[in-house]
């Protein structure tokens, strides 16, 4: 089992919550809606405003999460010592750090991200397998980064996204017989990477859930977005995706009057559907 | 035609050369060879000692490129004003700026990082088709942000990577009829993103390349990487690529003991086997 894998379930265990909240800090006047509250602005810089805000959001949902994801494109601009006080925060808080980079490079580029990403704190990080090299990816982020930090950042790889748009590439596509997403989920398990990023919206079936479950193998951990304002299908995804599952919510948990109060309540929906 | 294609051929007519100086600053601490000289992390933190490394690589080469393209693996961590002080200097240099990005991603994270993109002054930056967004992804690079800022961000598209890996999902799957890179080409030509990354390596054969140019039209940017430390082949995207091709050369360059010298010879055999 990978150290991912580990620190996944021995935080299921203990917080008995999938819940992953999903950090996407937008500025008031990068557009109308769904943005951070102008207190966070009042000094300091924007990136300061972003950070805090997500500390604040941490502090308000750790007790129904098991893991906070930022992603790369709101947190864009992050000094490395900004990812580290906001993986600090989250691994203080009992929670897995995955960032949402949706790595895509070749070679020492690869290198290069894995060196930063890691020097950042985070448990994991996601993966586009459209250059064909997860296996070096999985070598470089498991073997050389243990060493220097002391545990492997995990990589999970875009699978079946949650868009309507990623049916053409990543179903109907086909290596010989095989879909895309299957042949991307046997690349996963020959090359042990740490899971798969399976969305259950709309293209997305529940026999292409348990399809991709099959082949991956019960450890890998299935990182579901798309749930909560993308309309996603929370059933879909707990029948059919086993125990290690990461459901994750942002917008409609970040960007509500009371976050605590709704990730109790999207904590509570999720653990009734998975004990019936 | 687009505001990057446009910008591509006036340089081109003004600067005479298609060399694109590719900034790749690995910190000496980050691996044995081909890092930035200790004498720039004398003072100042290590996002200053890369950026003003980057700095220095343009002015030397800036007489023999036409564009300069920045890894985000290499400059991550760069809060944004240090990218607005790198776009500022390729531009005053009479270069294009293209951030080696890879985006991929959907929907409103899409539009978030086209607006942090944006603001750091790219005139183009790289993109990695999987999620089957382009459309929505070139209308907001286009649109908004013209109004925005004056001028689109453009869009490349990752269409034949130069790492061997890369054949497996690039070449060898299929929709329908076509190779995958044949899809990703004409979703490139319907969507009207501004170019493609076409190698010109091992797996890439000359027809392949051909039949990129073909599909997408004479105007799209090729964005050429591979070429020196990877093997690429010169003569091959020269022949086959068209007018509007961009020579991506980064380590070869910029870690050789004399950067300038090295562009000049570079600049010189292009141009040679391109006036032939």
């Amino acid at each position: 089992m990978s150290d991912f894998e580990k620190k996944f379930l021995n935080l299921l265990n203990e917080k008995k919550t999938c819940l992953c909240i999903g950090l996407d800090p937008a500025l008031p006047r990068q557009r109308s809606e769904n943005v951070i509250s102008l207190k966070y602005l009042g000094s300091g810089s924007e990136n300061e405003a972003r950070l805090n805000y997500c500390l604040d959001i941490i502090e308000e949902t750790r007790d129904y999460c098991i893991a906070a994801k930022p992603n790369q494109q709101y947190v864009f601009g992050f000094t490395k010592q900004e990812h580290q006080s906001l993986t600090s925060r989250i691994r203080d808080s009992h929670m897995l750090s995955i960032l949402d980079y949706k790595l895509n490079d070749i070679g020492q580029s690869i290198e290069s991200a894995i060196f930063h990403l890691a020097e950042c704190g985070y448990d994991a990080i996601t993966f586009n397998p459209l250059p064909g090299n997860l296996e070096e990816t999985v070598k470089t982020a498991h073997g050389p980064v243990r060493k220097s930090r002391g545990f492997e950042l995990g990589i999970i790889v875009l699978t079946l996204m949650s868009n309507p748009e990623a049916e053409k590439y990543m179903k109907t596509a086909r290596i010989g017989s095989n879909s895309l997403f299957q042949t991307i989920a046997k690349d996963v398990k020959e090359y042990e990477a740490d899971g798969c990023v399976v969305s259950a919206s709309g293209y997305v079936t529940e026999d292409d859930i348990k399809n991709v479950r099959k082949i991956v193998g019960e450890e890998k951990v299935f990182l579901t977005p798309g749930i909560g304002t993308q309309g996603g299908d929370l059933g879909k995804i707990i029948r059919a995706g086993g125990r290690n599952i990461l459901i994750n919510v942002g917008r409609e948990i970040i960007y509500s009057p009371n976050p605590r109060k709704r990730a109790e309540e999207y904590c509570t929906t999720i653990n009734k559907i998975r004990n019936k």
